[in-house]
């Protein structure tokens, strides 16, 4: 009997996609789902572009594996994932892989991990990349887990990864959960980069009077330069899309409610336990939130906006792709921040070079630009990628547009929360002085929270309510 | 032998003022430290202000309760507190009340108020604001629990409280953890506040070169109007402070890294969670976290600034004025929106009105325009505070002011993430239609998220990667 390289259970279009993948590569994919139906028309219609092996019991599944077994998870994220790694790992035997593919929650895998090492077992959280289009045709993989474990799966994920330059987008991010941190914090910076696009085609179409396709142009126009991204690209598309129905721009026709998942959120939620700041990621969140709450924005729409809307030249069309630009940059900047400090957290050693490498093809915030961050975490230990030369020079060229693009925006009344927060990080971080100093001051006031002096070390207390002479405290 | 009508265990600072804030009242006061030695100090020093029933073992202490015994907890929130907790709870019997006075996040509070209650024991989770000061002479209280505990504590609670216009700055919030979480919403604000004002400082000493003696003088100013507070009122004073050892003003020797203790960011975290933005919150958070990585900033110093640097005229100083009440408008208005999203997610009926008024008094964010926000919540189905009548008129008026001081602040490189975050909401909820279309368009093309339509029901998807044609979902 063959047995199989592989196995995926969950064959949702995710997972169907990731066995398809692997059979295309010369895998023999073990398949299984728990209602046998998909497996059945996963086999009926796919079945000739390689080998697949079906099981509708898990136990035939497992038994269908070379040892040492290697099984992919294809599941919505969630509780249900600990049942099927509970029944997974009842069947598996020491040295056998479980890999996670779902959007877990890295603390989640974390236990995972730690519970299925105790039993012998590898456990891999991994991220995957790409959407239904790349788990077949090529995905970014980000998976966590032993050193072992990737020695044995290694190889088969940067097979079916996508290739940029010949360089698989599939590597080892670190022990146990730095996989799913490094995958979310992805989808937080995807959140961030969206937020940003949005904004560019809101000010836009407001500041020149321009229309969807008008702006289509443009953004194709975008993706020639140093913003060639797929998001850039597909937002492209998107404004050109035309409604069938009412012959309307698509975009205007589709309802102005931005929903989400939760690997946004979970981002954001873990940049304040490590404290990093992450506003872009926060304010790209936060602005999806806003607009799903139709009945505060009924109440609000009575208050009074500026007075000024006069269109802008167009010359904000250049000035808004600068602060596009410059705004990314801090957003990417912000999120290799949290990386370093959760991978110095968790001891995971993560390497920000190798995860923009991965990231240059297959996922979704695929750009050219990633391989400039490569190059400037190449051997270099940056504490800010703002202070790498070529973006500190790509900022300095920037700056003066970006200004003119949140001042335009102000003016007009154009929400552009992700701009100017991109902006106020940047002058915040090259300030020589902060009004922190002045929080500072506040809080020993009214809580006795001391301060420290920039003259000499320890920390002090001021007797606001007595003399107020300064005491060390 | 006397019994005791209360007891405080736990005698640092904020403990001891409590007892002695409840002696004074005329309770007698158990009192109760792991370390018997401050006990003793207690006793010694302060005796003479009411009656002291101090106790070196904790079933002592408990022993010298009335029942049904009421002893408040005042240690370090944390791990600590469970086992205070248990010891308590071992020596109570049912319909004995444990009150939390420390800063416990909330969910903690929730599974302690459930495990005691089922031990027939009433779990106090509440807010204490006011710091050293405002425990000793008046705090303001938010307890939660249950509506019994309620009618035992609660004439005490407000006998001890702050009083504004003769009413006690203390009400029963609501049940298990609704104290908590107000107080956390409350500290949340605060940090937006305290950023706020430290974002009008620097702003206006930079735009018009002015001294802090001389910025003391305008918050002094500014405290006698609309913006009168108590922030604004010590603001003036730490400004006003000159070192001893220098000369220089007290703002210009404290090292500008402001500290935080988690409050802060607990409360962003859990907006997240419950999708509602509070952007002034998380900017203060995130200004905090920024201002604490000294390497980052050094790296960054060097990035370039704005070439403009031109001082501005007197006119800042109003406009700062107006861009700090309206910005504070915004963060409160996200505050109250958080207490009414949560109360909503744990039937928890909290008032809002009764929430802004126990705030005018005794508490840290204490201020004139909190009766205001009583106001407009009184009988009021409020979506948003910004709709009231007389929040949108003070917007109205304000808004013209803001738009400039944020171009201003951009214009010369002063970071304003406070002041251009709440703008930018501003601008978000009262717009009629906002790019979140865009972002629903492009999750459906890269992720098949799907989307709804503005002109009928259900949700859709388009066949991006086929013909383009729109299908129901």
């Amino acid at each position: 009997m063959e047995l199989a390289d592989i196995g995926v259970t969950g064959l949702a279009v995710m997972g169907r996609n990731l066995a398809r993948n692997l059979a295309r590569h010369g895998y023999a994919v073990a398949v299984h789902n728990r209602s046998a139906g998909r497996t059945k028309e996963l086999v009926e219609t796919f079945g000739g572009e390689g080998t697949f092996l079906p099981a509708e019991e898990l136990k035939d599944f497992v038994a269908s594996l070379k040892r040492p077994r290697r099984a992919i998870i294809m599941v919505k994220a969630g509780a249900g994932t600990d049942a099927v790694i509970d029944q997974l790992a009842e069947l598996m035997e020491p040295g056998d892989m479980i890999v996670d593919g779902g959007n877990a929650l890295f603390t989640d895998t974390r236990r995972r991990e730690a519970a299925l090492r105790e039993r012998g077992l590898h456990f891999v959280g991994t991220g995957i990349s790409g959407g239904e289009e790349g788990a077949l045709n090529g995905p970014s993989i980000m998976p966590g887990g032993s050193a072992e474990s990737w020695e044995a799966l290694g190889p088969i994920l940067q097979d079916i990864s996508a290739k940029v330059d010949g360089v698989p987008c599939a590597t080892h991010v670190g022990p146990d959960g730095a996989g799913h941190f490094v995958k979310m914090v992805h989808n937080g910076i995807e959140y961030a980069d969206m937020q940003l696009i949005a904004e560019s085609y809101d000010l836009l179409r407001q500041g020149l009077g321009a229309t969807p396709a008008e702006l289509a142009e443009i953004f194709r126009e975008w993706n020639t330069g140093e913003l060639e991204s797929y998001l850039i690209e597909i937002t492209a598309e998107v404004l050109a899309q035309v409604d069938a129905e009412t012959g309307a721009p698509f975009v205007d026709v589709v309802v102005d409610q931005a929903e989400q998942k939760g690997t946004g959120r979970w981002t954001v939620q873990s940049a304040l336990d490590l404290g990093v700041p992450v506003t872009g990621i926060a304010e790209a969140v936060f602005a999806r939130a806003l607009s799903g709450h139709p009945e505060q924005r009924a109440a609000a729409r009575g208050l009074e906006g500026p007075s000024v809307s006069g269109v802008a030249g167009r010359e904000l069309i250049e000035d808004v792709r600068q602060a596009l630009y410059a705004s990314k940059i801090v957003a990417y900047a912000q999120g290799f921040d949290q990386m370093a400090a959760a991978s110095k957290e968790y001891g995971w050693d993560v390497d920000p070079g190798a995860m923009a490498t991965i990231w240059r093809g297959g996922c979704i915030i695929r750009a050219r630009f990633l391989d400039r961050i490569r190059q400037a975490y190449d051997g270099a230990e940056l504490p800010t990628l703002l202070a790498d030369p070529y973006f500190a020079d790509a900022l300095a060229v920037a700056q003066e547009s970006w200004r003119r693009v949140v001042t335009t925006a102000v003016s007009i009344g154009v929400p552009t929360p992700g701009f100017s927060s991109a902006l106020a990080y940047y002058d915040a971080l090259r300030r020589d002085r902060l009004p922190a100093a002045l929080v500072q001051g506040l809080r020993d006031f009214f809580g006795a929270h001391t301060y420290h002096r920039v003259d000499r070390e320890g920390a002090f207390h001021t007797d606001w309510s007595g003399d107020r002479a300064e005491h060390p405290a």
